[in-house]
Formats: C-alpha cells, structure tokens, sequence
C-alpha cells in the first residue's frame, strides 16, 4: 500500500493505492491508525481476487458471510472512519461485478486486491465518534456525541 | 436524523446520520430546505427496512416503481441538490444488498431506514439550477441556467 | 456536455452535465485534456440508452466486453482521473440498474447518455502518475511516481 497526500487544506485527501495480495481491511485501517482519524470519508474502485461480505441479519443482530471466490471488479466501495473507543473505526460497504456483468455487495469484512484498488480519501477538520447502539448492538456515528 | 458540520470552509461539509424508522427522501428534503442548499452533493452507507425504487420508462416517460420489501444493505447512495422553482431538489440513486449479497438498484422514491443511514454531504459555494426537460419531461441539471 | 466551475479553492470542483446521445468515456477525456487534470476523481448518476463494460479476466489480462442495449439507472459511476504518458487517463467504474431493479455493472468501456449524465469532479493541486505494471499488464497509479 503506498499513499500520497494530494491536498492540504482544512481537509487532507490521500490517495492510497493498495498491492495485489494485500487485505483490504485490515490495512486500511492501519492506515487510519497511522494518519490518527477521527472523520474521514473515502471512495474506491479497482478489483478484488476474493472478498467476505457480510448482511447484517436484523433478527439474530449478526453479520451472515457471503463468499466471493473469483475476481470481481470493484465497482464502489464506500466508506466512512469515526472513532470508536479510543481507535478509528472503519465503516465500509462495496459493490462486486462478475464476469457476466451482475453485481453483488454488502458490508466488507475481508478483501483481497488483485492488481489494483485505488482509494480517494478525505479527513475533516472535525471529530466523530461512534456510540454502542443498544436495539441493534451496532456502534453507530452519533453527531451529538 | 442528527447533524454535524465536519468542516466549514469555501465548501460546508456535513455528517447527517439518520434513525430507524425515518424515510430518507423526505427527511434529508427538509435538511437541504433548513440550511438552504443550491448546490450539494452526498453519498451514502447503511440500511433501510424497505424502499420504493423507480426505473425511468423512456417511451412513457415515467417511473415505473420497484418494492423492496426486505431488510437491505445500503450499498451506495449518491445524490445531488439543485434548486427547482424555488426550493432545492433532491436527485439520489441508490443500490441495495439483499440477504444473498445480491445487488439492486434505482432512482430512490422513498426509502425506511434500520438502524443506520450515514450521509457525507457537501455544499459549494455556487447555484445550481434545474429546468424542465421538454423531451424527457424531467427536471435537469442546466449548468448555464 | 455543460459543465460549471462550483469551487475554486485549492482544489477545483466542476459540475459536469451531459446532453443525450453524448458518449460518456471519450467526452469526459476530451474534458480532462482541456483543463488539464492529472489528479482528480468523480462521482455521478443519470442513465445510459446503451453501455458496454468490461471484466478484466485475470488468466488473459485482458478485457472481456459486456453489453447492455437497454435504458438503464446509472446508480453510480465512480472515477479517477491521472497523468499515463503526458495525458490524462480516466478510470471509470459503472453500477447499472434495469427496469426490474437489478444491477450490472463493470469497467466503462462506452456509454451513452440518455436523458442526463450528472458528474462531480474534484481535481487536487498535486500530479498523480500512471505507470504500466508487469503483472497486470495495466497502467496503474504510482503514488511514489
């Protein structure tokens, strides 16, 4: 993963280019430990050799894992960073294109880049946090906190 | 719906983060009405309950409407806002994840959020102006208007 | 294709607007080669009369074509924009919707727009650089270029 800080303002915007084999996730999320944010957005596109999505089930309160076992482009992936419990915490959905053109997606829990995923990503002058939500047992951004 | 200001500059940047149960197309209507917007765009990650979909019939020249009836995934949401006669107009499309991981999507009509919806919006310092379109009957984005 | 300056700080943002009939890819690079871009992304929605996409089949490296003639929802289009031998070279990924809501998508090869196209493009005040990779026999960005 290499990244370049392409403004500087207020608001800093990195652009962030991940190698083919590295996880997604996990290294992104180093990335906002590194840079210490707290309100980022970013956007992505590139391809993925294999990726674990999950839904989140409203019933049970769990993520079901969906496989993806093949390349896939990636046609979005969004995403936000808030902090939660004293770390940042990365918030990221994505949509997957097959080989015959059908889309799929969910909430990305694991992903592995092949050849390229190019990332845009902007911090705010700002703090956000994340708040243990007690109906769905998820930590959700809440702006009063 | 809650919001915070995340960065105040040229540009204004908001997080507006939504709760169960509100319809997105209605409520984020009255936050562009409140701070007065002409010129925005947002994007967006979580999940809705249920939505109405629409797919622009091109001979009729009208939406034809999609139900989904389902707990989905939020996988995008893009939109923009532009003044009409007077008042901001909302334009969003999204696409949803179903429990498969397969992805649908339209122009969103309206749309039931659970538990989250976390909307990046930004609004530039510029007007934007929508006319009616005399051959698709649609109002759209004149940049010289 | 209309297009408005809405910003102009550091970094430049343009409201870019396309007429129908219009093909997306190659109007858009007509766009950038005129203000000179090589470090900007962009985000739209509108609908396409007809599209081609691409799936980039990893054994051959290279591109597999896949069309769509039908009116779709361009539910998003997510892109960025760098320098690859003294031009600048787009990357545009595509998320289509069809009348029964499904969605499609890939690469964008070519599109036309039908009855709008409405894009957000950032350019930042850096130089970003493409740099064709052994591997993947593509043109990626180097950040370290």
């Amino acid at each position: 993963m290499r990244h370049k800080l392409i403004n500087q303002d207020q608001e800093k915007t990195w652009v962030v280019v991940f190698e083919p084999g590295e996880e997604v996730v996990s290294r992104l999320q180093r990335f906002c430990e590194e840079q210490n944010l707290s309100a980022a957005r970013f956007s992505a596109i590139g391809a993925f050799s294999a990726a674990t999505l999950g839904y989140f089930e409203w019933n049970r309160k769990e993520y079901e894992e969906i496989s993806v076992n093949e390349q896939v482009e990636v046609l979005s992936m969004l995403g936000d960073v808030a902090e939660y419990e004293g770390a940042p915490k990365l918030h990221v959905h994505v949509v997957l294109g097959k080989r015959d053109g059908s889309a799929w997606g969910g909430h990305l829990l694991e992903a592995y880049v092949r050849p390229t995923l190019e990332v845009v990503l902007t911090e705010a002058p700002a703090h956000l946090r994340r708040c243990m939500d007690s109906e769905s047992r998820l930590p959700l951004i809440n702006p009063d906190a």
